[in-house]
This record gives C-alpha cells, sequence and structure tokens, in this order.
C-alpha cells in the first residue's frame, strides 16, 4: 500500500460536503488514496515529519471534488463531429456505422482518448455503456480514470456479438473479471427498453441484482419510443420497467426526458438516479428532462455528456452552464438552479446516482482522493466573487490545471501524466480515413 | 503605410465567402492590412522576393475570419460573477452598482481586460454600449481591437452625466474626435425604449444620421417593457420605435426577443440587424429570440455575449453552441440551423450587422486581415470531419491561437501580444476589494 502523502496548499477548497462548505486559503492532504486533513491550518510541517511528502502550491487556484460524467460511450469518440445534424441518426446511421467499424481496437483506442479527455477536463469517474467493455476497462486502467463500465445488450447482433443480446453472457464474465477492482466497477446495459425484450431486460436485471452492480439503460428519450408503449401497453416507458420489475436503486437512468409526474413518483419510490445530459438532448432537439420537479422529489441527479458523437464533449465543466441556463429559460426564471445546485449534481449528485456517495464526490476526511484543481490566472476567471458561478460560468476544461484519481495524480500543469497524449491522439487520427469512407457510404 | 507580408500555410481556412468555400491545405496572405491571397497555391517563393515577409506555419490549424461580438458591455467585466441568479437584477442591482462605482478608471481597466479576454478568444470586432466611451476607445486602441464604441443615452443620471440624457452631448464630441479612426466607429446608445423619451430618441437618431454611425439599443428584452408599451400606446417596442421614424439601417437592435411576426416585418423593411445574445439571454430567462424566423424573412443576425455580468464570458465560439443547441431544443428540430449557419453568423453575419459586410467577416482578396487562427491539436479538437462543427460544438476560446486585427498579430500561441496580460490583470483584480464592499451594501 501506498502511503505517501500529498497536501494541496493555497487553494480554495470547494467541499461539497453536507454543509457546503468553501475554505479559502484551505489545505488538503491525502495519504495513499484517502482524504486525511480538509481544513485552514497550516499541515505542512505536521505532517513533513513523514517520509514522504509532497507539497502542491495551487497559486489561488480552486480545488473542488473530481467531476463525475454519469452517461458517456467514450469509444464513440472516433466519430466525433459526423453528421451532426442529421435526421433520425441513431437508426439511419449511428447503428450502421457501428455495425461496420467497431471492434477491439477502435473501441480500446477510442476509450483512451476519450479517457485522456476526460482526465484532462477534470472528470474522475464515468460511467460508460458500450461494446467490448473489456477493452474500455483497459483503458481506464491504464490511463487510471474511475469507471462504472457496462455492457451493452440489444435484440440485433452487436459489433462483438453476432447472436441479438449476447451481450448477456459478455458481461456475465465481463463482471466475474472486474468486480473487485478499485477503479473498475462492472456494469450492465440494456441498451434501452425498444432495443430489448422482457425477457432480456428480466434477465439483465436479474444479472444486477446477483453481483449487486449498476444497471443503466436509456429511458424516455425517443418520443417513438414513447409512442411505442403507449401503443402497445398503454404505459409510458417508466411504468413498463417498473411493471417488469427491474426498477431499484441499482439502476441509471439515462436520459429520462419524457417522463410524466407518474413516472418521476416511481422514480423516487424505487430509488433509480438519473443522469441528466442536456447538451446532448438539447442538439438532438430531445427535449428537457423535468430535473427540477426530480430534484423537489430528492432523486438523485448526476451529468453525462452522452457519446461525444451526440454531445461533442466530454467534460462536465461546459456541462453544468447549459443546465442551468436551459432550465432557467424553459422556466422563465433566472434565479432557479443557482450554481451551486449545479456543482452539487456535477460532483457529489454524479457520485450518489453510481451508487459512490460514500466513496468520492466531496472533499471529506476518509474519501478517496479523486479531485479536479481549476487555475484562476486565465483571462476567463476574474475576477472570483462566487466560486460556484465562476467554475459554472466562466470556466471551460482548459482550466483544469491539476486532476488526483484515487490518490494518483495524472494530469498536472495541464499535461496528462498517465498516458502518452501524443501517441494516444496518432492512433485516434489513423482511424479517421478508414471512418471517412465507410460513412461516406452510408 | 506598413507594407510588409504575412502568409499563413498549412491551414484549413473557412473563408465564409458567397460560396462558403472550405480550402484544405491552404494558403492566405496579406499585406499591410489588406488580404492579397486566398487559395492552394504554394505562394511562398513568389512572394519571398518581397522585402519584408513572414510566414506562419498554421500546423493543421483552422484560419477563420475574425470573429464578431455585437453586444456587449466590456467595461462591466469587473462585475462578472456578482449576484448572477438574482431577481429583478437590472433596477435593484446593477443600475445602482454601475452609479456607486463606474468611474473613468473602471471603465477603461475593464475595457482594457474585456478587449484582452476577446482578442484571446478570436473576437476582433465588437459593439459596445457604455458609459466613458472615450474610455474604451483608448483601450481598443492601444490592445488593437476593432470596435463600434457606442456611448449610452438614459432618462437618469450615469455615470459621466449628472444630467438625464447627457449622454447626447458625450456622443457629439465623441463621435467627432473619433469618426476617422481606422479602428474605431464610434457610434450611439440610447440604452432602451423604456430609460428614453420620444425626444431623447429622435436627438440620438439624428445624431446617428447626420454622422452615418451606428445606433445600438436594448429592444424588446423585458416583459415590462412589453406590458409598458402596450398599455401606454397599444404598440410593441418595435412597433413603436417605427413610429418614432427611427429605425433604419444604421440600428442594431440588441436582445430583440419579444418580436412578434409583424415586428420582424418592421425590422426586415427598415433594414435593421440583429445582435442575437443567446447565452445571456438564457441565463437572464428572458426568452428566445425567434431568429429562425428573421433568418427567413434576410434579417441580418450577429451573435453577442451581452456584459460580462449578464454572460460572464465574452467570447463568440461559446456562444455558437449555445445558438445552436437553444434553437434546436426549442424548435423540437436537430436539422435546424447547421453549423456552417452558426460560424456565418458569428462572422460575415455580424459584420453585415455593424455595418462592416464589405470590409471584414470573410476571408477574401481585399478585405482587411482580421483572422482567428483555432488550432488542432487540443484533445477536444479531434477527430475532424467537418470543420464547421469542430468549431461550434468541439471548440472554446483556448483553442485560439493566433488572432490578427487589421493585419496586426495581437495573439500568438495563444498569448496577448499587444498589451502585458499580467498587468492588465492586475489592474482588474486591485479593483475587487472595493467592489465587493459597495456590493454588499445593495
Amino acid at each position: 500500500m501506498n502511503n505517501k502523502i500529498t497536501i494541496f496548499k493555497n487553494v480554495t477548497v470547494i467541499t461539497m460536503n453536507e454543509n457546503k462548505d468553501v475554505i479559502e486559503n484551505g489545505y488538503v492532504a491525502y495519504k495513499g488514496n484517502k482524504i486525511i486533513y480538509v481544513g485552514t491550518n497550516n499541515i505542512e510541517e505536521a505532517l513533513l515529519a513523514d517520509n514522504e511528502v509532497e507539497i502542491i502550491d495551487g497559486e489561488e487556484s480552486i480545488l473542488m471534488p473530481g467531476m463525475v460524467n454519469c452517461h458517456t460511450h467514450a469509444s464513440m469518440v472516433p466519430f466525433r463531429s459526423l453528421a451532426d445534424d442529421y435526421k433520425d441518426r441513431l437508426k439511419r446511421y449511428l447503428f450502421p456505422l457501428e455495425q461496420r467499424l467497431v471492434d477491439e481496437k477502435l473501441t480500446y483506442v477510442g476509450a483512451k482518448y476519450a479517457i485522456a479527455e476526460m482526465l484532462l477536463g477534470g472528470v474522475t469517474t464515468f460511467c460508460d455503456m458500450y461494446y467490448f467493455e473489456d477493452e474500455v476497462a483497459k483503458a481506464s486502467k491504464e490511463l487510471n480514470i474511475r469507471g462504472v463500465l457496462c455492457e451493452t445488450i440489444l435484440n440485433f447482433s452487436a459489433p462483438d456479438a453476432k447472436e441479438p443480446f449476447g451481450g448477456l453472457d459478455y458481461s456475465r464474465v465481463f463482471i466475474e473479471r472486474w468486480k473487485n477492482d478499485s477503479l473498475i466497477t462492472p456494469g450492465i446495459a440494456p441498451h434501452a427498453p425498444y432495443t430489448n425484450t422482457d425477457e432480456s431486460l428480466k434477465e439483465a436485471y436479474e444479472i444486477s441484482k446477483k453481483y449487486q452492480v449498476p444497471l443503466t439503460m436509456h429511458v424516455a428519450e425517443m418520443d417513438y419510443e414513447l409512442s411505442e408503449y403507449k401503443e402497445k401497453y398503454n404505459l409510458t416507458p417508466v411504468q413498463y420497467l417498473d411493471e417488469l420489475g427491474i426498477l431499484d436503486s441499482n439502476f441509471i437512468s439515462a436520459h429520462t426526458v419524457l417522463v410524466n409526474d407518474n413516472d418521476i413518483d416511481i422514480l423516487k419510490k424505487r430509488g433509480v438516479g438519473v443522469s441528466h445530459n442536456i447538451g446532448a438532448n438539447a442538439k438532438g432537439a430531445k427535449g428537457v428532462a423535468p430535473i427540477i420537479k426530480m430534484r423537489e422529489e430528492g432523486i438523485n441527479i448526476g451529468l453525462g455528456t452522452d457519446g461525444p458523437m451526440s454531445g461533442n464533449t466530454l467534460d462536465i465543466i461546459t456541462q453544468m452552464s447549459q443546465v442551468g441556463k436551459i432550465h432557467k429559460l424553459f422556466n422563465s426564471n433566472r434565479t432557479l438552479l443557482p450554481s451551486e445546485e449545479l456543482v452539487e449534481m456535477a460532483t457529489i449528485g454524479g457520485a450518489k446516482v453510481l451508487g459512490m456517495g460514500n466513496k468520492i464526490g466531496s472533499i471529506e476526511i476518509g474519501k478517496v482522493a479523486d479531485l479536479t484543481l481549476i487555475e484562476t490566472q486565465s483571462v476567463n476567471m476574474q475576477p472570483i466573487y462566487d466560486y460556484y458561478a465562476s467554475i459554472v460560468y466562466s470556466a471551460n476544461p482548459s482550466n483544469v490545471d491539476t486532476v488526483v484519481v484515487d490518490g494518483r495524480i495524472v494530469v498536472k500543469n495541464k499535461k496528462l501524466l498517465s498516458g502518452d497524449f501524443t501517441e494516444i491522439r496518432r492512433e485516434l487520427v489513423d482511424l479517421k480515413e478508414m471512418i471517412s469512407e465507410v460513412a461516406k457510404s452510408l
């Protein structure tokens, strides 16, 4: 066990603890991967007695909990900026593209690049839904990011499973392999109600229950999804999933846009957490998930980017201002969702959605050291009267200076330390020509 | 006259010319401040015969026209992040704050900082509405940005004029002083219909007409503005302004949110241009200006940030994705406003709104060299299949590498060359304590 002590000094600490303490001129120390001090005392001398101490001078930066991206398809980054404004592109464009192109290598190369982007943008934990999740796990371990990695289940042949629902078998092996890992939490991801059957959904649920791992799904995202379940069962998608008996606190409901008050009651009762993916939902003209109401009901809400072919970015900083602005606009109320609540969703809110509220999401003694340091010297970051507002409405991912995951410094001085970024980029760019060719043929 | 030739090579040129040509492996050359070549021929050797040639290797970056910020109050940046989520804050908070604090020095220091931020974010022209515009002009000249600078007219005492409407006299002197400047276009800015009288609006219009300079105003931004004009005259604000006879092609209508089809007809008929300020309008829950309809009618639309106390950022890159996403969302149509149209509004569209469509806004022979180079090496910028989409949905202001205004390189390697940024920041931060004190008392 690594017992090295690391001290951040000269920082404003956004703790996101129960009291939402903000500590100016603060110190944060961690030993190994555990936070051991948060406060204003100069603990340097006391700790310097220790053999191994590293001191990081934050130079008036903001130290906040590492951000949580609750919903993405990381390995889709090789397709970013393709077919952005197409109609009905999931079925017409995206599924065919994936069927033709996604293999282990693309998944791995894409995951590495996307993870680099997340770390450089201050994301320390992500929840992924894709194929070949073993490759995503490998990439996550290499670059040292915390991952909730969920293999996709579909009613047609997937890139990594010729038979429909082949992801179920993949998942059993995958979960067994990773269930005790310190960074990886394996899970299972039926793609959506409309791409599954009663049986496949129940089987996925049994797996999630047996291993007590997350189950994530796209829920109530598509207008045709709503009309299909209305027509077939006279139920909403949420009612349908509830009648199947598969909603519980392991369930991570992505999007959850087209839901009514009764659906919200159900989600609340079952302890379901919601990933709110406003950037992608807006760009795809899907609608605005009613998270104000969900929050009032006490449902845990985290933020997600969706895949980089839908949302185009993987950081959570830029999601926060979009959430704030769009909900203020839709509700004609500028006082809604003050910045503090947006930072909450980006950190401890997301941690709770992923079932990790006791481990990550806030800077508190005993939690693991997943930390993001935001510099305040760049032109967009001054002046600061309200730290939350500056993070939400001024910052962008380029302000992330240092990132710690599980006690390890993975980004410093805005550079990736846990991997060779130039090489990671070269491997991604090398895929471009082949992808262009196939995309043209669709 | 400076006759130096500068050549950009190894760039993808987003020309924004009539054909919307995108030139890969392109060259752009300018002599003095005028563009003399745009194309794919290697012109290095031919031009190297010239005495003074500087070659800039773009390393596969994107060279686009400098962006245009059609509406801001630059000198409000010292107040950024104050009172973000307050209700009715214009009258309750913002006007009182300004009356207590805004003087020549704050205006100058704020303008310098804001201009540095705009240049570093790729904005080469901005339209400003504030007080002490002489100070803003001074700052603009020092840092070498193109400015359409408009002194505010109000029906109460302003920071730079004890008497109501004192801005009218200020404007006459200001316009005389700057009317022949190469970078500064002086103008006049009645704050809004509801903070002026028939007489002050007409007088401002006469000044604009006499000197043929821009007149800009906040129009149809506030719900109380709409009800006031309905009640008093049974007119919309746009109808009211039209009946006064002050709408013409020198008129730059900021916000223009609460307008109906008839208003749009009027704006079209009078040749009014509109600054669409979606980020600030969303954050302030003001509504969504119907720019889809306006564009269909052929009205020129540019983008604006509004003041940094309302919109918090001063770059135009991050406005583009907000415009795209919010209009797709509001119209439930993901195909609306493809990225090319968003880049158009950010460049040539804005140039036309400011009456400079023949001079700036596109990369074409004969136009002045106002250029922005966006690097594509950062993690958020790869891969690129669609240059417009990458600028709109992936880029952020930190990707701006080099900026040219009027032929002069003002930003290079992401550093400000035309001023000492450390000093500019120090002067801004020095104001913070005083501002905090006053803000607390409001």
